[in-house]
């Protein structure tokens, strides 16, 4: 039996006591020698009743002056993505915004691409998935010659589902899908569980990809904020999921997140999905990234703290593996049947070939080496860019410091125009992602999403300084 | 300036006479004499009114009889399919009867397959493509470190509408977006042009696939009338599009129509085209099978009579050469740019390497070799198995005689239950398609699609003989 533990209780009694206005704010929060007096707990339970509280996103720490009642960022508007009329011809769709942005990229004549979220291809073990490719080509000659299951191959499913175990989520290979990629099993998990019309949160900012297909679904979208330091604001969203408005699913992306780098506590993991379970929302985690943390410990997925089969994971190879795969993963526990049947109806089962080929590589020891190689190059390439950009940038931005992946995500002063600082780059050849992709909101006008995939060189030097040189034409 | 040909003037003078009423339903059609006379034209202009009458579906012809006005097949009911509620665990979703059938027939061993419409793999290119990917995997070390354009590989896409030339379809490849199959290529043309709850019209019978991709989008079904002589029947289909229900698309097999094999006439095509772009109804086209005709000359395709941009063409090379291969190719004209962002939305750009072998294979004249090869097979199969059909079925037994492709419909005299056969020809291994699942309708439940693509052999031989004698104990 499960019993909440002291610190636990004793920050539920303070969050209820947030809600009600009681503490309001903008107060000062009680000392920590004050709680312990009160309540008579030790100093370390008082302490982690306030790293909760932070981590939730209600407490706010100044240094030399002690804790405050955080006001959480102001709840961002319902904003409905409503197509355009079709059969105008000319259509772009799909969120006119990201669209253009794209357009505009590929287009222009790239010299540095800070946009993508890849890393270089020389960091990806190409050479050896080659080889297994050529070897299960010799080995089955067949191969091309049958069509691959719906569900992808079974090796692979097997592989995959242990490996989930060392990170603490119970996926089965006969309830999982093998998919194209990432967004494919998102797709599939929302029309499995979304009718159009239906409204969807996500974390703000997000990955401006989710944008694009809520927008393609028809579904309205809902923004929660979320923090570089913890992820999304468990107190905004829960206030969300109070209001009338029936919230059908949310995409939250737990381990390091695209733009923020933000790693959920696994407190508010667990929390996390005990409100969507309560509140009927169905959780959807897009765990891509994960595997590109910087520490040894794999980190808890959503899945991991779900006992009521309220959470779809979501998960991919391409950003850690081979952006030229299409490889990606859909665990969807009791809307399984569902998912395998939209999969069929959708693209049927994915090509043999690359889930033999990654399968026979993942089977062996020199995957977690490989890993562990890049993990350690991608924290050298973002400090080195991070410095970068310190140095080059206007003063007052303010870089993540993320504990893993391949993005920082940068805040210039508030009178920067990330759009500006992109198109001027553009004409120099350096592409970057604009805050304002990241969201439905003006709220990140002001942000860039700098990728660090590829090793530190004098060219991106340079590049750096450029965008520096063009934020200074800004003033 | 197009003028119309005096045949096709005097055909529709006398199809509005049939919709008029003056020529009524089983009266006798004026001799060819007569019409010599009575318009004064001359005899191949009087026979070709007929044939023309007959493409339609108007007339039929009875040996030393005549030609009569015939009954269209009587107007199939609009099916609504509303899936049932969501959430309910177990559920199975998308079109109940084709997965029951289909999940049916994975959980039994199966000995001989007459359900697959693909060829056997060793009728495939295999080796050759093989070492085209071994090549293209040797030649680019950075192949699976780049992640593949939305759109496809541009040097495949080029072959693609180079070759739809000679099949006479004006295809560019800057409007063209290479697809996870003609699955997901008429997904995206559906998704482009509808919107959920919208009616999609259908031949009937047809590729039980497409059904389920319109359940799986919400989408209300309309069936027409079809037949193996000719394909859709036009003039079912113009009573339709003058009915109030608005129907915003249809989606035609216009070669080797699955499951009847039937071709349309170049007439009828050219009609049908010109009835969608009338009455704003868009046409999606999946020509998947079209290339394996028996004869030199390639087919027509829809796309080829569309003036006005109305036709969505669709097509895969997964039956034609490598089930193992997901690769199908769409061109959708005015939605092009709208497609190319849902593809971008639903599962991204595929993967480049099997793009890049079969582009390399389809360069070399032994790909049209390859194809010439194959149909001389095929024919051969479909005969063989013809003749075991008419050999062990029961008397009555009607199959078609399809100009190429790899499957068969067979009618079984009326009394006989194609699901029935189905359940019992499992018991044993052998697998077959029931008509049922060709339609929303019970018009087919004495119909059995049976794939031709193996190499005959004494154990299909067998297994055909199973067939008749289970038949014989449904009497």
């Amino acid at each position: 039996m499960h019993t909440t533990p002291l610190y636990r209780q004793l920050a539920n009694h303070y969050l209820d006591a947030i809600r009600s206005g009681t503490l309001k704010t903008g107060e000062r929060f009680p000392s920590i020698r004050l709680m312990m007096e009160k309540h008579a707990v030790s100093l370390s339970t008082a302490v982690q009743v306030c790293r909760e509280l932070e981590d939730y996103g209600v407490l706010e720490a100044r240094p030399r002056s002690g804790n405050y009642i955080r006001q959480p960022d102001t709840l961002p508007k319902t904003v409905v993505s409503t197509p355009p009329p079709l059969d105008t011809g000319a259509y772009l769709g799909i969120h006119e915004q990201v669209s253009s942005v794209l357009k505009a990229s590929q287009r222009a004549t790239i010299k540095v691409n800070f946009a993508s979220a890849y890393c270089a291809p020389e960091l990806y073990p190409l050479k050896i998935l080659q080889e297994h490719m050529i070897k299960a080509l010799r080995q089955d000659q067949h191969l091309l010659g049958v069509q691959g299951s719906t569900g992808g191959n079974l090796a692979l499913r097997n592989i995959l589902a242990r490996r989930a175990l060392t990170t603490k989520a119970n996926l089965t290979a006969e309830k999982m899908v093998i998919t194209n990629g990432a967004t494919e099993a998102i797709n599939l998990a929302l029309r499995a569980v979304t009718q159009p019309g239906d409204t969807v949160a996500v974390e703000s900012p997000t990955f401006y990809g989710l944008l694009q297909i809520l927008e393609s679904l028809n579904l309205r979208v809902l923004e929660v904020p979320a923090t570089a330091h913890s992820g999304i604001n468990l107190f905004a969203l829960e206030q969300l999921l109070q209001s009338p408005e029936r919230i059908r699913a949310l995409i939250v992306i737990p381990n390091l997140q695209n733009p923020l780098g933000s790693i959920m506590p696994d407190a508010n993991k667990a929390r996390l999905v005990q409100l969507c379970a309560e509140h009927g929302t169905v959780l959807i985690e897009d765990d891509t990234y994960g595997d590109l943390v910087d520490t040894e410990q794999p980190l808890s997925t959503l899945k991991h703290w779900d006992c009521s089969d309220n959470v779809i994971y979501c998960a991919s190879l391409n950003k850690t593996l081979a952006p030229g795969l299409r490889l990606g993963w859909i665990s969807a526990g009791k809307w399984h049947e569902r998912v395998e049947m939209l999969k069929h109806t959708q693209t049927r089962g994915c090509e043999t070939l690359s889930q033999l080929a990654v399968g026979a590589f993942m089977k062996t020891p020199s995957y977690e080496r490989y890993l562990r190689r890049l993990r350690k190059t991608l924290t050298q390439q973002r400090q080195q860019i991070s410095a970068a950009i310190t140095r080059y940038f206007p003063p007052g931005t303010c870089v993540t410091d993320p504990r893993g992946g391949t993005l920082l995500w940068v805040e210039l002063p508030r009178h920067y125009s990330a759009m500006a600082l992109f198109r001027e780059a553009l004409k120099v050849g350096i592409q970057i992602s604009p805050g304002d992709i990241f969201s439905n909101t003006q709220r990140f006008d002001h942000f860039v999403r700098i990728g660090c995939g590829a090793p530190y060189s004098p060219k991106i030097d340079e590049a750096l300084a450029t965008l520096g040189r063009l934020l200074e034409n800004q003033r």
